[in-house]
């Protein structure tokens, strides 16, 4: 999978399965983005979809995302003016991952 | 993906994709699901294939892995009588998430 041939030490920060967890596998990161997978949401509308999460690491999450490029932050300046985060195409493109991971799931840990 | 109607407060542990994640994302659960997916391998030889792990560690994970019925742990009575660790039929089913990941892997994080 990571290394082509056996035997082979793993070098992780290259093998693209390892990149793809180490960007969802964040205790609240998947659980923001299969939120978005339902369609745009304001903060608030994060904060009370996503049980038990706080406003400040709602906060920390959603940079992190943004920074990878996941999600996006889209600033609408109307009255009121008011802020709504969007899965990106990158973050969209994950939706094969997620039906793979539901099948899996499904299958054997019921 | 979770919950089918939208602004349904997702119950994770009913979510498959949760579910799987908690299986496999544990810093070295996928790297040893990753290197037994080359074929079984002894204690030593896991310990060799995954740089930094400790065998105190290792020995957790695989504990671990075991319970959750993703890896199986072979005995062989022969001489010398040695342990052979290799993929469940469940641990193997994992190979089309991985097969997601890389792909979005190699697409998204170059």
């Amino acid at each position: 999978m990571c290394a082509e041939e056996e035997n082979i030490q793993i070098d992780w920060e290259k093998c693209p399965i390892h990149n793809t967890l180490e960007a969802i596998r964040g205790k609240w990161d998947y659980k923001i983005i299969l939120s978005l997978n339902q369609g745009s949401k304001r903060f608030g509308e994060l904060l009370e979809s996503l049980q038990g999460i706080s406003a400040k690491t709602l906060t920390y999450s959603l940079k992190k995302l943004e920074k990878k490029n996941i999600i996006e932050k889209n600033v609408y300046l109307v009255v009121p003016a008011h802020v709504e985060y969007t899965l990106s195409n990158k973050g969209m493109a994950l939706k094969n991952v997620f039906h793979e991971m539901r099948k899996w799931g499904r299958t054997w840990e019921k």
